[in-house]
């Protein structure tokens, strides 16, 4: 076998100058920045010229599985019941992970859910669930094993999985090197598969609110990451869908538990319902499982018992109180007629700087941090009637979440074409 | 005044997008990195955007006075004769500046040279000079001007002058981002005007050696020094030369030296004198003194009288003898003819394998390490007789050497066309 032998800059050189990464140069960097053999500095140089000359699906396969062969996989073959598991890029009032989990278990599927922390404008899954007294998401390999037998879910934090994409997606935070193609696919993917669930659905976003602008980019990344899941030997669908506008009527960690209690209840907001409910359906095709109506999950209560058993089982009271900030203002409409818009990014940056997410990496979040949202697109609005309440327990935050909203909403005289939830559906 | 309050990551974003860079950016970005709040992760990540992005001349010229800012600025208008110097942007065998000081001094005008250490498959200076046992180059401010007020000349490191180029060089080499035409006209004119010279000459090379590999880049990055000297009111000319063939007989720390010796003593190749002789007009007639030959000062021994005080000052021992490698090796011409071509940046490497240069920052080099070039092109060769000499410390690295030889030279039936050796004068 012939010997390569890399060094960091040579390797930078040629993703610089518009070539393409050797098998065998992608395997040495992912392994060599992972024990510290290659400095942040010289990855996040080699992150910018990704981010500026693209990878080819040959390249992003190749770093996938590269960031997979970095940490441990995890392994459910034994389980007894078929496993499979969600994903969302991410967007603003994206709660839906935490209903559509335990409609899925109800259903009979077993979700092994790694799930991660918000990033930017976004929320993430942790943070919110964290937001339950009590509840962790640090929870050992054979907790989840054990879950996933016996309630058909866990929730946790990604850990030892994939521990090169940990070190880059830090790095990315920092360095201006996010909003890229392959690092997001790549990034998910290794996660995802490392996770070992038998198929996986991915909720691809497309809109304002979303981490890549064109609808265009959003389909590339979800036939990237669906061909990803197939190399992979693991069924994958891709299924775009609206984030234009937030989902639901909350933004923010403990407010958007308290709108999934809802959903759960067998209410909520039609949005979140619906597409609970269809990402369920093409979960439960991909396991095998067939006969089920998620739905009737939602109202018959089997789902609300199974998120109240994986709540308990790692550690959340499920008749605590959840957190709400102490202060709170409203923006009141400032006339009559429809509500005609609601800007997705502005939103989410609204809720940011009320204090849900992080400026830094580690930082603490405020779990009662926050808006609801009390007129969606296309309902009424009487003049002077409350729009939004913002809620945070730092009320000088305050100002900077208004200046977000400023020109984010609009109140029309006809009501805005209804905009479909479901954009398309992506699969091989 | 308005408040600016800026952080890595948006201004990361701005250069990677294809934006100008604000002057408050600049000014924010290099003083935070110069002071470790912008970290070195994030400053590879805009070095590479800037790479790939690049700068205008605006930018480049705020980014060069940042870095001047960063540090002090050195003065000598109370010195009572002119000061003048020269930079390099670096080449194979370019060992110029050696007996280019003393000529000058030679001739009345004081060089306060701050002078730097190899990169890449080039030599520096200082690690050139300092093959001289006892020769230092850090030595005091205060040293530099009674040098330059008694010989005329000091060869100094570079200290505390424009300590984030220091920073951002060390960077550059490690991160892939050294041959960008923003960064070296920055890099290089960011240390040349703090360090306080009346006026400035730039050789500027052009060929296989030279960091920029086509002679319009190097135009471009003539004529960017050029107007960054005088925007800081500095007169400045640039000379292309060639660099496609190593410069002399000789590459390598100790090697060089014997040869600018050779030079000195009014002997020595031809081209290094060529060189020599009309960079020195160059920088006598900006220094405003006229009437004086440089070439005299080689055969009258003035110019080599000066070059002994100024090793004497700087503590080195001009009657000792230079190291040479302990290990030799030939290489002996494959057929009879005449030397058709050298490529510079193969004998670069070649050298830098040999032990000449560095691997990684702050290694220590092999002052005996080098090349001697036994036949320059056009000269007539014998079938079997040596062409080039080898020298290292270190025989099990010339294999190494060897390998880089290999096909970067060529022995033909007809005389090549020489080449002129002085490319063209850019001024403004």
């Amino acid at each position: 076998m012939t010997q390569f032998t890399f060094d960091a800059p040579t390797v930078i050189r040629v993703k610089r100058d518009g070539g393409r990464l050797s098998d065998e140069a992608i395997d040495w960097v992912i392994d060599a920045y992972t024990h510290g053999r290659v400095a942040d500095e010289q990855m996040s140089a080699l992150l910018m010229a990704i981010f500026l000359r693209g990878m080819d699906r040959g390249e992003i396969s190749r770093w996938t599985f590269a960031m997979i062969a970095s940490g441990e996989r995890l392994e459910f073959s034994d389980l007894g019941r078929p496993t499979v598991d969600k994903h969302s890029t991410g967007g603003v009032g994206d709660k839906i992970t935490i209903p559509l989990v335990p409609v899925v278990a109800a259903c009979g599927a077993a979700v092994p859910q790694a799930a991660g922390r918000g990033l930017g404008h976004t929320g993430g899954t942790l943070d919110k669930l964290e937001s339950i007294p009590g509840f962790t998401a640090e929870i050992s390999k054979a907790q989840v094993r054990q879950q996933l037998s016996e309630i058909g879910a866990a929730i946790f934090a990604a850990g030892e999985l994939a521990p090169a994409d940990r070190k880059i997606y830090a790095l990315r935070d920092v360095t201006g090197t996010v909003e890229s193609l392959p690092l997001i696919a790549s990034s998910v993917m290794s996660k995802k598969l490392a996770e070992g669930a038998d198929a996986l659905v991915l909720d691809v976003k497309v809109g304002r609110g979303a981490f890549l602008k064109t609808e265009d980019e959003s389909r590339e990344l979800a036939a990237t990451m669906v061909e990803l899941g197939l190399a992979h030997g693991v069924p994958t669908v891709a299924v775009l869908t609206d984030m234009d506008v937030p989902l639901g009527r909350t933004v923010g960690n403990a407010l958007e538990v308290a709108e999934s209690l809802e959903v759960l209840a067998g209410g909520g907001p039609d949005d979140v319902v619906e597409l609970t409910v269809r990402l369920a359906g093409e979960m439960l095709a991909l396991a095998g499982i067939d006969g089920r109506d998620p739905a009737e999950t939602l109202r018959d209560g089997t789902a609300m018992d199974h998120f109240r058993a994986l709540v308990t089982a790692q550690g959340g009271d499920v008749h605590a109180q959840l957190p709400i900030g102490a202060h709170s203002e409203t923006v009141p409409a400032p006339r009559g007629g429809t509500m005609g818009d609601i800007d997705a990014l502005a939103m989410g940056l609204a809720v940011w700087r009320l204090g849900a997410g992080r400026a830094a990496p580690g930082q603490p979040v405020q779990f009662g941090a926050g808006v609801r949202i009390h007129r969606r697109p296309g309902e009424p609005v009487s003049a002077g009637e409350p729009l939004f309440t913002l809620y945070t327990d730092t009320p000088e935050r305050i100002p900077a979440a208004m200046g977000e909203l400023d020109g984010a909403f609009s109140v029309v005289d006809e009501p805005p074409n209804p905009r479909p939830l479901i954009i398309d559906r992506i699969a091989r």
